[in-house]
């Protein structure tokens, strides 16, 4: 059954591209209310695209925030039901200016795809469905149930997914999830994703006085809202890169001997990691560079801004700034109890005379873990074994998942991450990209897994 | 000679209001290239106006940069000749959402203009240009030479009138200048402005990276440009609100014990002074507050950015961030030196892996000072104690003047300050207004001090 579907996929090929280069020319926005237009577009192209590859019940499921798009086809009775996740929403291309070639055209050079969306994630997503599509079109069956679900809030972080996920729990009964969302660690080692961190987000200001202030006037008896803020922020990390808030760490499993050993074993190079970013490394001492990244927590201000940003000068004594930050957590950690810890050390800093409001907290997704046993573990092991000739490396992703522990927390099932985009495809970042060969091999890699799963009875899906 | 002027510029009020309306109605906004040709509309309305008062060779002085609007009476030869200047830029009206009207349309509500500009400078460069026009009006003459000099860039700090001064030197002789900038500390007690604080610009950025990068993937290994902005920022002044830059105070000359005495006499009601703002007191110890603000020099971070500012969250670790600062120097300084020593700091506390850029640097004008027994102190003493009945308190004004240092090095004559504008119209901030009785007090003052200029011998301008 597999090989004539990985010849018709690998026939598709130009096909899948087009399909790809369709969907990534809609500026699927989700952070910027502005784009909601585009997002309905990219609804309506996705509902087609699943109406015409086969699938039953297609509809979108509404939260009532982004709706999710989804379809179903339940014709392999006895066989697992999998839930094939992946997103159609996208970052915010600012800043606009450094992008060489326009985000939402896709521009094909070098064997990769340019586009916002086209490593995180349309590229992983168009692969998941194009299989499902092989599969019907070639042999009218799948080796297992799908439930296709295209979540349209990934990139903030999934606000009204536990409302969908509550409202249509019914129709979203299955036995494990299968992830278009979290990339490949390497393209040449393979790897299988754990776990993932998790993350939170706050944003807070700082106020000092009831208006912008002459600097000549004032200059030398008042508080200047930009030094408290970079006070507070300057709080936050010591010099050695270590986090400063009081408890920050407190709760954070201390990785195993195994997770150290595999990512010891998982080929580095320090310099071409940060010499392709043009940094140098910066971190809590006592880890290595990919243990800081996957193992350990972090924290990071994403924005940070007040008073005269224009061109020329302004000589004001700012009243007002104001910063966004994230958490990313790790097993053992809440988001929910690290953002307490950071406002507390936020309150703590805030000196007399500073007025110190959080204007937004969210409590994201705390961080996944996947067991070892796992049929979704043991499928993939068995598929990238055949494939790559050697055994796949157990790794973590620094990078957050919500859904992961919204569907074991509210649907009591695992979920396994099997993007094919790369660490290095600059998402959410100017100039994102996708590797055409990350086709090629993604569609032979899930069309493999589908058929590995279907070996395996429901109830291993569900150990106790 | 002089009551008549009196009675007419008293008769002439509602066409003196609305003759700064039409002026407060052109946004002349000198730091934003966009506003260009509102600057060019407001030249021509005042050459025409100047014109119209009956003042000869009317035109712009042009030094590569805005030009300044120049016109001159010369019909009292032996008679001192006074240059009147005032400026016709404005500030950039930013933050826009906080006005409660808009900036470009005067409102008049309890006594007061409120628009951009109507306090800095516009409203005293009409009181100077009516006063003038009076004088011609009721007797053909005025007491003194009078050569109007209307600058377009004292809001971005002049950077081309050493030019025009240099190419229109022989227009520009004059035995002293008379401004209009730099306004009343009280409106009750008399004050004489002996002198300004100094000003420099610097603006910089730090680059930690050679793009954005995915707070999942990267944090927690590479260092963040805002976290390092907020280092560099915080370390600028040490809590008590002293200024940390090494050598930043060496060479500000201690305050004297007159200066002291008149600062102290000088009535200041700290609780309705920072109320009025709604801040507190922070500032360099050993310092009363008005020490602070006119005889110690100050730091002030005037804008920071970097990173998502838009809606929502963006998970990036921004690569590089940007400030603006300015400096506020005293007697003894020079901007440059203590700009050089803020750049000294800023590379020295930057850390390893951090670009700093310094991207501009203006050196402002020096610190100026007016000896007490100029003609010009005598006569504002003469005419401010006949009007409010006690003598003036000689005080300094916080604010930079940067014309005054220009004139006194390049032309070789003292500035009396002698605008109307008081401390709490909004200068620089939203909602600025100026007070209508201002212009009544204003065309009075103008009056008899050019009255009383006239009395002067010109030798007596130019002390050895």
């Amino acid at each position: 059954m597999i090989l004539s579907v990985l010849d018709f996929l690998h026939a598709e090929h130009s096909g899948i591209v087009s399909r790809l280069d369709t969907l990534l020319r809609i500026p699927s926005v989700s952070p910027d209310p502005q784009f909601a237009p585009h997002m309905q577009a990219a609804r309506a192209y996705l509902r087609e695209r699943l109406r015409d590859i086969g699938l039953s019940n297609v509809c979108e499921l509404d939260g009532g925030g982004e709706p999710a798009v989804f379809g179903e086809w339940l014709g392999a009775p006895g066989k697992p039901t999998i839930m094939v996740y992946g997103h159609y929403d996208v970052q915010p291309a600012d800043p606009v200016e450094l992008w060489e070639t326009p985000a939402f055209e896709p521009t094909y050079k070098d064997g990769r795809v340019y586009a916002r969306g086209a490593s995180d994630v349309k590229g992983s997503t168009v692969i998941a469905l194009e299989v499902i599509a092989a599969f019907l079109k070639v042999h009218g069956a799948l080796p297992v149930n799908v439930k296709v679900f295209l979540e349209g809030e990934e990139e903030t972080g999934s606000p009204t997914l536990p409302a969908i996920i509550d409202r249509y729990r019914d129709r979203l009964d299955v036995d494990a999830v299968l992830s278009a969302d979290g990339g490949r660690a390497s393209a040449t080692v393979p790897t299988i994703n754990m776990g993932a961190r998790g993350a939170g987000q706050l944003e807070f200001r700082v106020t000092t006085a009831g208006k912008d202030l002459h600097s000549g006037r004032y200059g030398g008896c008042v508080r200047n809202a930009l030094h408290e803020m970079a006070v507070i922020v300057a709080s936050l990390h010591r010099p050695d890169g270590t986090v400063a808030v009081p408890g920050f760490y407190a709760d954070a499993t201390a990785p195993t001997q195994r997770q150290r050993d595999d990512t010891a074993a998982f080929p580095f190079d320090p310099s071409a990691f940060f010499g392709d970013i043009d940094a140098i490394a910066h971190g809590e001492p006592g880890y290595t560079v990919r243990e800081q990244i996957t193992l350990r927590p972090a924290l990071d201000i994403n924005g940070m801004w007040g008073g005269y940003t224009g061109e020329g000068g302004k000589t004001i004594i700012p009243n007002t700034a104001r910063a966004k930050l994230t958490v990313r957590t790790v097993p053992g950690q809440t988001s929910e109890a690290v953002l307490q810890a950071v406002e507390r050390h936020l309150h703590t800093v805030c000196r007399e005379g500073v007025q110190l409001e959080i204007l937004h907290r969210f409590d994201g997704a705390p961080a996944s873990t996947l067991a070892p046993a796992h049929p979704l573990v043991r499928a993939a092991e068995q598929v990238l074994t055949a494939e790559f000739g050697k055994t796949p490396l157990h790794v973590r992703l620094g990078a957050s998942v919500p859904i992961t522990s919204l569907f074991k927390t509210r649907l009591g099932v695992d979920t396994l991450m099997f993007g094919y985009n790369l660490p290095d495809e600059d998402v959410h970042a100017p100039n994102e990209f996708f590797r055409l060969t990350s086709i090629t091999q993604g569609v032979r890699g899930w069309a493999q897994l589908l058929e590995a799963l279907g070996a395996f009875p429901k109830a291993a899906f569900h150990p106790q």
